[in-house]
């Protein structure tokens, strides 16, 4: 299977944070990318192999704001023209890396893979819940999963998994047979159900919030190729009265910020926002415990059809497509439009 | 090189004490299978990919005889029938998995790769001395091998190897210049030597059972495609007046049982069978001291030839073909009729 | 990219002392040799494979002179003809293994990979230094490199990169912008530079031997297909009238022998030759502990290369060419005119 990389993207690279005044290395869309913050303060990335040798420029250093080479000194200013080539006062032509814009939104630095003069820092994708009054926000990890995006992306799309894969923090039996529904939006595929009067699930039931049944929902917000908000929450059974009103409830964003990194590899930059227990360290970290177990069940889970892919097992089958598909296959077709219609430069 | 497989063939899958109510993961003959004991105790084998998302079956979990897949929760009956989608009232007609019929014997489950319906465990190998009166036998290891299962099989026809790989267990140099006899049989191949008067060699020389010379005996009977019995003793010098009524010395059967997991990987199910020391644990421990040096012995050349064969060495030169080789290579052309004889139907 | 390997030449294969009673498996050329020494002491180099079943010979045993596989006791003699076939009399004619002659030279084990008849121990390279009066010789370490022996010998054709990757033994930044100059030689290419005027480099700073500033030079003597002898020292500033009479500074030879393993593996034999403190072997390890942290330096950037070569990354990108790659761009075409020259006979 080749694995469609829409290129005029912004794509997650790395936590903000991370981006200090050591070299950096890292692998999007199966390119690999230096990358470091100026004297400054600015993010850079820039193609992370010399032309010389070929030597990985986060191997070398940082002097000033250009990156040297560390096998022969070739080194190259921010804007990934060579600077300097010791030993001889000609730069040949040939002698620059690519740059690519970066932009730093929701504490994560953004790259941009496509050409450098379509990228707007105004469409990378902000949260309004992020930093606003009555929200809290705590970053998360930075899940390295052995698979290709889409297939994250598919679990991402998926509200259904969580049935069977995270019993004991985000789901429970109560919403096996609730179906799913979905739709088209602007830029991706919205994917939900309403589980009502049902018990709270295990995370939410730990903070004793409810004592009887609830009505919970589950809002996968995928906005292709890259980001997924995952609105989950609970409210007493019956008290929401307007679905598109959830903030009565207990409310979490789950974010999930893909890097593609290769066919085989991606990661997941992940992080909450929520409306309750406002600047509660504890809480932050009680909730986060709880991810973690649960989007490890995920990776596991998809590194083992990783493997399965793999192998090339089960190529003589035809494959078994459920109700349940129909938001993650818009998803792949949504991402091949996006990679076909961008390539043509018609968007 | 093409490693043949005949389908319509019971295959060694694993002991049966290792079945029960935990899923099993194996691969037979390249294929994932999951494995599990109904509540009333069978043995059950199914195709091992769920053929919705390709997840591994063993990582789900059994609700009542059925397996549930842990990614959404499809459930297969276990005679491979879709029992349950979740979400949805209609199962359409791909949801199903493999079943392989699976008997129980000596110890071991058996799995049938071929057609269902031609699964006869009557056919099933039975060593007549397993359980009878007289005889004591003790189940051995899974001695997991990185080659594929005909150079094991070269092994097992090939007493020849014993006078230089095995000289602290099974083997002296007394044998080093005695050829080898054989004849194929009607599910395979027979292989033997006897070495007259000569030392007794150490596995058996241990047990201070005897203080002259002894005659010695190999008969390696291999049966296409999986499994070989290899009947091995010694008498005193003259003793054994019929060649053909063995039991008057120490004997035992050496039975393997091999599992082909795929083209580089093999699992060798070994046991024994012994006339002498009956029902005594503590000779059962000794001698498999001993078959395990051995056996590490055939482990370790046979991983270093499946090193030299990955590489491709020595594709330059012709292969030596010696007078020891006649037994092989007719093993491994049994083999190739197998698989295309019971292939075409004609089995 | 394919790896061209001269075979009319001499390689080195070990160092001597390595070479014993116990039989060493070692791949030169991408090919696997068995190496040991005569009862008597002379280094033998046969085929590393027994024509048999594929084992390899090393893991076989020594018989008096020959070797013995360990799988069915087939037995090469030291010069690669079958001696014995046990079980059977009659030895077939593709009972052989390919000899390889084997000389010592400096400490070192060489073998000749092409024809026999033309290996002329008297071609292989020896330092005139090595062994004379008024220097001391220190045998280093066996530095096995991931990556082809070509990378390798373009870091030794290459006193440029001192500057960059060295800095914290063998290199400052004074000799960053000095050009190189080169020479093509009978058998490779002399590559050096002076850097006149400049502090003195940290290995020789830490003997205090100077007190002002030195002139220092790196000269290159690559040997194709593998070895370099890099000639390095310093003098106090002015002190040498005669470039060409060097001793009167602080001079070491670093010699370096390689062995091409395969096209991603080779080893690096390094030793020195100092003409200052003559059998003083508390200074061979000091200076020792600097070259190890500097070769492994090396190793480090040429690895991290070839993972970015092995990975196909920057294959649509033109390669940058300096003036300092001139001496590596003709290393590579003597070694490919060595290659066409030799395997057309007509060296």
């Amino acid at each position: 299977m080749t694995i469609p990389y829409p290129r005029e993207c912004w794509y997650p690279l790395t936590w903000a944070s991370n981006i200090g005044r050591a070299l950096g290395a890292h692998r999007v869309l199966d390119e690999e990318i230096v990358v470091y913050r100026t004297q400054a303060g600015e993010p850079v990335a820039l193609a992370g192999i010399c032309p010389h040798r070929l030597a990985p420029l986060a191997a070398g250093r940082l002097v000033g704001d250009a990156v040297q080479c560390g096998y022969h000194g070739v080194t190259f200013a921010r804007d990934g023209r060579c600077a300097r080539i010791p030993g001889q006062a000609i730069i040949p032509e040939v002698a620059w890396v690519r740059r690519f814009p970066v932009a730093e939104r929701m504490g994560l630095a953004w790259i941009w893979m496509g050409t450098p003069e379509r990228a707007d820092p105004a469409t990378i994708f902000s949260l309004p819940q992020y930093g606003a009054p009555g929200w809290s926000a705590a970053q998360g990890d930075a899940l390295a999963i052995g698979t290709n995006y889409l297939n994250l992306a598919d679990n991402l799309c998926d509200p259904a998994h969580v049935s069977f894969v995270h019993l004991s923090t985000l789901g429970n039996a109560a919403s096996e047979d609730i179906p799913v529904e979905h739709r088209v939006t602007e830029d991706g595929i919205l994917v939900w159900r309403w589980i009502l009067n049902a018990p709270p699930i295990p995370l939410f039931a730990k903070y004793g919030a409810f004592s009887g049944p609830v009505d919970r929902w589950h809002y996968y917000d995928y906005k292709a190729p890259c980001a997924a908000i995952i609105d989950f929450g609970s409210a007493e059974a019956g008290a929401i009265a307007d679905r598109d009103d959830r903030s009565k409830g207990l409310r979490i964003f789950a974010c999930h910020f893909i890097t593609p990194v290769d066919d085989h590899r991606c990661i997941d930059h992940w992080m909450h926002v929520r409306n309750f227990s406002l600047g509660d360290a504890s809480v932050d970290e009680r909730l986060h415990a709880d991810f973690r177990i649960a989007f490890d069940e995920d990776k596991d889970i998809l590194e083992r059809i990783e493997a399965v892919e793999a192998r090339g097992s089960f190529r003589d089958r035809p494959r078994l497509r459920l109700a349940i598909d129909a938001a993650p296959l818009r998803m792949r077709r949504a991402v091949e439009r996006l990679t076909a219609k961008r390539e043509a430069g018609t968007l």
